[in-house]
């Protein structure tokens, strides 16, 4: 088994090898709508605080060459957008090139890229994963990668550079626009909001892609879990999910799902809800339901749930300071001291870690999920009906990159077509969009919103920032109501629903994510 | 948020309800296979070492009443052997009585059950999970169990009693159907082979249900990882998967998404590879790769592989013999104390832990995956090119209740037809089964086989006990050859596959599990 290690390594093929479902999706027909089917005819007309595409007569442009790349964390759908860029360039002008930057910024600032042509295309439709390019998660943000930046689209003669990306990324877009517009660069820069988190949204711009399909693959698993909790009748799963901030996704999975306890850190933030709160009342439900014989159940945890507890925030906080200060924990104030001392010791240790790149303590290596069943076991232990098993999960990689469902491909190409025409346009400082993603496709509108009308300035570590703000889950929100509505009568009894994997050949809308779907009847309501 | 808890319960339905894709799965046709469709007609021949349903003339039945239970874990599948059972009892007679005990049998010699009718049926059909009846640990092994299991039949008047479970579950409902046949006792014992391990199979049973949906359900979280991996180039992933005593699971896992290393604990076992080796080698494919520029990777680890490596398990043994003697680890040999001081602390800890039921470490405490993790990082931490971040995985509870496969879901309804059978004609200490699984269902034969010929005797702690040993993974087996004829190839190289969710519409073959296609090929050459 050694020598396999030094023996021939072959390299047959530069793509992993596809499988059968990864091969039947290449041949899945994303719908277009109506005005992106004849791109030629389409102009910019403009509304208050966005610009929509509009029906007008053939236009003609010169061929074009746009640069592409991915930053951060991969989203289902990706793949899609270089598509969709691709078929939009090459209806704009056959001739036209579309460059792929490799491993993000740094690639891109690195010069490093592919042309994308017709054989990258064909492998890459509908998708899962960021592959072929790659992502990264270098900034262009000082002065110097700006310069550098121009050097490359000057270099590559590019009319159009795409940023696919977050809030950050997207940001870091508008500032490049404004410099090129000051050194009269006539590079268009358009942004393509992504991310599995669901936080960038508003102001117009109803999803970012990638959160459909993330939530899904995780609610396919923790329906399996309910039914496992249901089936032995002798398991705590206790799942952690992504969201640092906002809580979309934990939102998103409990009304699939249903499960006994879902934890919302804007509503703990609001009410200021301590953390010796949010164990009591886990340990309530367990208990309760110990009585009703019902030793299992299932709770969904964001990860940012620690954060957003005011006491485990204050004494955060508090030992950054100290930490900083290079002093001791002894010197914490009494409450915080109590609060520290009385974590299990592993999580006293994790808490005590290096502090991040940012100055802040490493939270993202503090298990939430963990610490939580560490102190409700703590809480429950001694009382005689329950047998507390706990079973701590994590999903969060494992749904970044799973083929994207029917709305995150179409919505990922019609996007990439978009992308296209704003820099045919020279439109510059834009994002591309879509609005009535709850209407059928037939009655989208292809529109483009100005970063700068999302980006508010803001305080961090003392230095004024512009950034654009995360949508946060609205607690007077649809989405948010709904589960409040819900969620006493799926504590103790059970209500659990198991949605299943993606079904690829299914179009029907019942399958749609519930946050946006409760998000855009809310909406509607109120125009009337 | 806190009165809730104390507010109000609804109590709305008895089942969770049922979200769109379960609600099509009820509509699922599952195909009989000829035989079984006019199974008034069939009887039972003898062949050697098994019997095998034949057509005959129409035989009269009088009604039947028959119990059964879940036992152990959950598996995909199970609902549809209580379908297949009732369909069969009803075509038998229909008047016939299904008698379904909750939570295995525990609640079988509570005498706790529901009589399973027409409602019932309808809402399992094709559904995941145990639900309906539960599952349960409790095993019928002591004289005074079978007396009391006597009389719950007694009481009930059964005709037949069919146990769904494993290898101990099988070897317990063997052993109540001689204790049934001494005390002239007219009820016939059957067993359903049910194990997402894969490793209840041999003697002439070709594959347990359960690990087809179990083995797609991870290989689509894998091939999800596979990707992420791919695209962000910064992670390795470190998943474990279950299988103590075989590596069925990971085997099968790994010859669908085709990782970079994936571990068997059987060869480990065979060729006495110590853990030190294994680490060795993690460490070396993970510095080759950063030299190549890909600090990322895929690596399966069957949650037995510690028990495997023979260095730990001399360890473990020796520490076990320690600890009964209520000795200290200062006591143990010099080899072994110096791999047990070598050994992250937190791991010796967990080690140190409480012995289990069995008088055993609790290794099934050990973070298997953790372990090899943190031993590799210890290795590797200061070759200047490597960057080894790494993301411990574990698949398990999330795969036990998914919506069985279409090759489930099939395969269940027909073992619970056969079982109907085997009752009617008498035939107790029979496991169902089925033939030529490789082939299209129409040429299927329903088989069943006397558990007899499957018992083996072996020494547990000094006491010979009779059991079904475990079927392993056959290191000359197809499926095993097939993994060490690529593997040396997706070690340095990127060669991962991702199968995706599993699509229910999708009948075909293709997507069907690796190992068996590949043991019945070669069980079907060693015939030529």
């Amino acid at each position: 088994m050694n020598q396999i290690l030094f023996g021939e390594v072959f390299n047959l093929s530069k793509h992993p090898s596809k499988s059968t479902l990864e091969k039947k999706r290449l041949d899945y027909e994303v719908e277009v709508f109506p005005l992106l089917k004849g791109i030629q005819n389409a102009y910019w007309k403009e509304e208050k605080n966005r610009i929509k595409l509009m029906a007008h007569e053939t236009q003609h442009s010169p061929p074009l060459r746009v640069g592409v790349m991915f930053s951060g964390g991969p989203a289902p759908g990706g793949l899609n957008v270089l598509w969709g860029i691709y078929e939009g360039l090459k209806e704009i002008h056959s001739e036209s090139k579309l460059i792929g930057f490799f491993d993000g910024a740094g690639g891109f600032l690195d010069d490093r890229f592919i042309e994308i042509g017709e054989d990258e295309i064909s492998d890459i439709m509908n998708q899962g994963g960021f592959t072929l390019l790659g992502t990264g998660r270098t900034k262009i943000e000082t002065e110097i990668q700006m310069q550098k930046a121009l050097e490359i689209v000057k270099k590559n003669r590019l009319q159009g550079l795409v940023f696919i990306g977050g809030d950050d990324t997207n940001t870091n877009a508008y500032m490049l626009s404004k410099f090129f517009g000051k050194e009269n660069a006539r590079c268009s820069v358009v942004g393509i909001p992504k991310t599995i988190d669901g936080d960038l949204k508003g102001n117009g711009l109803e999803a970012s892609f990638g959160f459909d399909t993330a939530t899904k693959t995780y609610s396919s698993m923790i329906g399996n879990l309910c039914k496992d909790a249901l089936s032995c009748k002798k398991y705590w799963f206790f799942v952690k999910l992504m969201g640092r901030a906002a809580s979309h996704v934990t939102l998103e999975c409990a009304l699939k799902t249903k499960p006994n306890l879902a934890f919302i850190s804007e509503e703990v933030r609001k009410k200021k809800i301590p953390f010796t709160k949010i164990v009591d009342m886990c340990a309530k439900v367990v208990i309760e339901r110990a009585k009703k014989g019902k030793n299992y159940g299932v709770v969904l945890i964001p990860e940012g749930l620690i954060e957003a507890c005011s006491d485990l925030k204050e004494m955060i906080d508090e030992c950054n300071v100290l930490k900083r200060g290079g002093k001791s924990y002894e010197e914490l104030s009494d409450d915080t001291r109590k609060l520290f001392f009385s974590l299990p010791q592993n999580i006293q240790k994790q808490l005590s870690g290096d502090l991040d790149p940012h100055g802040n303590m490493g939270l993202s290596h503090v298990s939430t999920d963990q610490l939580l069943a560490q102190m409700v076991e703590e809480r429950v232990k001694d009382i005689e009906e329950v047998s507390f098993k706990v079973v701590p999960i994590f999903y969060g990689y494992d749904g970044r990159c799973g083929l994207p469902s029917n709305f995150d491909a179409t919505y990922c190409y019609n996007l990439g077509l978009i992308a296209s025409l704003l820099v045919r346009d020279r439109r510059t400082g834009y994002m591309a969009a879509v609005a009535n993603l709850h209407l059928p496709i037939a009655e989208w509108s292809a529109i483009a919103l100005p970063i700068s009308s999302m980006i508010q300035e803001e305080d961090r570590h003392g230095k004024v920032k512009s950034v654009i703000a995360k949508a946060l889950v609205d607690l007077k929100g649809n989405p948010f109501k709904e589960l409040s509505k819900y969620r006493d009568r799926w504590m103790l009894d059970d209500f659990y629903e198991s949605p299943g994997p993606i079904q690829y050949d299914d179009n029907g809308k019942d399958g749609f994510e519930k946050t946006m779907t409760l998000e855009l009847e809310q909406k509607k309501r109120s125009f009337f």
